[in-house]
């Protein structure tokens, strides 16, 4: 979005209609509208000119944020935390192991247990294709049905810190961070961006970022080109709706059969590595049946098939056939570096060197979109109340 | 208590003599005078209908919450951290495998090291006999002597979050449930309680629970029926303390030999599993010996033992024979249920499902119960502050 | 120091040089002016005045407290926890375990990454000879160059809660606590302190507390007495160092051949036991060569010569030989005490139970240090932002 400033952003977000983000969960980017994904961001950009400012956005006075992490993080555990903190939330970690989860307790019953000062629920949830989805709606489905029957006296927020399908707070970042990029989020339009798989020397990394990435960026009238080896593919209905989105937004979706073909005149390169479908679910499977030997001969496999597509990676020669030779590279982070992480990765040193400050200022706007998705959940008239602590301009540091 | 305004409550704290509770601990229900336990009601109370006006009950502007868990927890360890921020304070959990406690240090210095800006220190010590409440009061009367050596500049409180006698967060909790169920302290008198033993398929469960409700109910009048098989006594010392109760209170309190005798028109129950007397001290035994053989053995036989009672199980068929057929049903929480978490349980899923709203309603009482045994063990004049806190009006979320 | 007022401990550290702290880390004392270490000591001092007198010293509405904890840690991890909550940050704690990290992620990266909204990283690394100073500078590097890219809108602070060279907040906290003893910075000029290694039946404690103690405290002019067995050698360059010191100051640095030495006539002892010089370096070398079983004999005989030092003890007979047989005894805790936490250790149990209270007045210094540190290193002008914070008054406690 463009540099301007405070009293315009919140401007242009008085016009937004967002009263269904108000005690509302944040599950996945297509089951919100163009206006409350662009409330998301313009709130993020707010909370980040307040801080340049040194006025505090802190709206809760106390209150619990609670984290599920069922999957190591780093970068999301840091920036829900550091978003929570931000609005006045103190963190809670839930801790499986040392919960009396281990006693066979239903998901109703800890969702409640855990919620009764709380204000948000942030989970992530990714390994299992089928399962963080349909984990984190009964989690909110739980909250719901607790706070209608006057269990819960307040509505908590559960806000998707990466499942099986989507990665929004990420997608969120980088959305954000293209159009800082390009100056505004109509520049977008045209901008041709290569999502494509990139070899890793790991297994069973999500499918939730290119499966975000494709389900979102194709709703601003970008050409999306989508490639990844054979039995790479994402889940079919994420791809329907990419489709579908692109055809409504006046974009473009395709998919092609090598990376060289989608860095070509590439605005914004994309190249990570994911597990295969087919191992996904049978991952799922293996899991399920407890079959703990068939899940080392699963990734012994899915290693082994990987190697045929150890030249999927992201090259200086690559880089120079995007538009005039200087796409924006994007990563989630971490990224594997070939002969840094690891002996051959998704990315060659020089790449992801010359890269490194817009990449770490990509994974920066996290903090802020979280923020910004608690902050629209739990205000009525977000505009309002922003107006109102600028003027208020209470100080963050003395 | 009957459902009446903030005005009222404190008017009717301040009638209560509280000094005993300033710069005190909370270990048992049995070392505090009515006026007492009636002022952790009523201010419990008072901070939930505060929430409901969003006026923050925040009394600290900064202090540290220590929590030391030594067994498994969800809701309590929850309730403690959301009291505790309720109140301003920030938690920090003593991970006794992370710190040097390993290195053999003694209880005085650790409980002195943790405490330098420590307010509060929440335990939980429940597996061995005779060793958590031990444990607690060692660390209080350390902070104690640190505090009156003028080594700690603030008494730190101790909070019993569940020990091998009492588990008063729980009970007082309870309490409070059955108090606003029925409308009044006033109305408890004569009511019923069924308080049985139930059929678990895990073993060593504390105590604690049915010796904190003998212990504390019998002080209101109630008639109190106690159902054990065989071999599943709870400590003499309490039971003995629950018929003098019983005798001062004009209640009763009675040992029958059936869930069934129990169950015949009580106006509540709470029928749950523990431990056999026997097998809690030889577990200690056993641990002290760090015969670690033995007390697998142990586990095993205790478990063939419980089969013998796998009929101790609350019904749709029993529930039918309580007062009008509709006594109010009590649990801790987490509930071992038939068909649900376990083949054979406490309780027929039927039962629990049909009382899920109240007995989510009872475990919401924990936060505010904490929080106002904390701060009456801070706040030199509770009722005065309450005023001027409410007076004052700050808002919770702005 | 002086046990005199706010105003005229502000009024002094006005006229420190300090501006060389702000926007800056601390790893060694030896890093820092004269002018700079008094000034943490003033403001540690001024922070424990103010609770006294029940005033906040929280300078941050919101704001990140990153701890990164490589080894044990029970005080240090509390102090500083207590020190970012008093000043206002929350506590992170960076789990190496449960992060990305073990994806082989580089220090740069997890720095920036742990960093959006963070004030101050609070680092122990202590247990390899060469590499925690060296992390810890990796990672002040990292947030200093991602703030230079403006990847960070603010430049967090490293602390050293402990590295291999240094542990700047146990012994700043030691030396203000013999500065109050003594009743002043200027009555330590001439008394003489002994640092002496001691037996311990564990084996691998770091270096840094018997280097930090001779580099810091040969600037006062002290006269330092260093002892310890053969081969307990500490680094050459901190000898040379504390030589230089005490040349400088007017104090003396002397090394001597036994406890008893060092101890004849001493206002000050600080018995405790570490590794091995050549152990240490050699543990780095086979800890870097995964060598596992090299470590466990290196252990077994590393404990094994320890044994041939086992009169090295702290005991009362020694005690009678200091100064009016009176000597402050110092220790960083835990202290290995014969016949308590083992059976021959550092200290004889009657010597710590007489120096009880002064070795928890002590440790209770720590907090108040890392908060001054931190306080400096973020607020341009401490003078008067003291004085402004404690004209306005806030209450700490309502």
């Amino acid at each position: 979005m463009k540099k301007i400033g405070i009293p315009e952003t919140i401007e242009s977000l008085s016009t937004k209609k967002t009263d269904r983000l108000y005690l509302n969960d944040f599950f996945l980017t297509w089951d919100k509208s163009m206006d409350e994904l662009t409330a998301v961001l313009e709130v993020a950009e707010i909370f980040r000119y307040m801080r340049k400012l040194n006025i505090s956005p802190k709206v809760f006075d106390s209150g619990i944020a609670v984290s599920i992490f069922r999957d190591k993080s780093t970068r999301t555990r840091f920036s829900f935390a550091s978003a929570s903190n931000l609005l006045g939330l103190a963190l809670q970690a839930l801790d499986e192991e040392k919960s009396q989860i281990a006693h066979g307790e239903t998901v109703r019953e800890t969702a409640t247990m855990i919620s009764y000062l709380t204000e948000v629920i942030g989970i992530r949830d990714d390994i299992f294709l089928g399962e963080g989805h349909r984990y984190q709606k009964e989690v909110a489905e739980s909250v719901h049905q607790g706070y209608l029957e006057g269990v819960l006296s307040r509505r908590p927020t559960v806000v998707n810190l990466q499942c099986d399908i989507d990665h929004p707070t990420q997608t969120m970042s980088d959305l954000l961070h293209v159009m800082n990029y390009f100056d505004g989020m109509e520049n977008l339009r045209g901008k041709k961006i290569a999502i494509t798989w990139a070899y890793s020397p790991s297994y069973g990394k999500p499918l939730s970022v290119p499966q975000g990435i494709i389900g979102l960026l194709t709703r601003f009238g970008m050409e999306v080109a989508l490639a990844h080896p054979k039995g790479y593919d994402l889940m079919p209905e994420v791809e329907d709706l990419a489709r579908k989105n692109a055809l409504d937004s006046g974009g473009a979706f395709s998919k092609v059969d090598s990376m060289e073909e989608a860095f070509q005149d590439a605005d914004i390169v994309y190249p990570k590595s994911w597990a295969p479908y087919a191992v996904m679910e049978e991952r799922t499977q293996r899991l399920k049946a407890g079959d703990d030997e068939g899940l080392v001969a699963l990734e012994a496999q899915c290693l082994e098939s990987n190697k045929d597509f150890i030249d999927w990676t992201c090259t200086d020669e690559l880089m120079k056939t995007t538009k005039e030779g200087g796409a924006l590279y994007l990563h989630c982070l971490p990224a594997d570096i070939t002969g840094v992480s690891c002996e051959r990765g998704e990315v060659e040193v020089s790449v992801l060197d010359r890269h490194r400050v817009p990449l770490y200022t990509q994974a920066g706007y996290k903090p802020y979109i979280i923020a910004a998705m608690i902050f629209l959940s739990k205000i009525e008239n977000p505009a309002e109340k922003l107006t109102e602590m600028v003027n208020e301009g209470r100080k963050r540091v003395l």
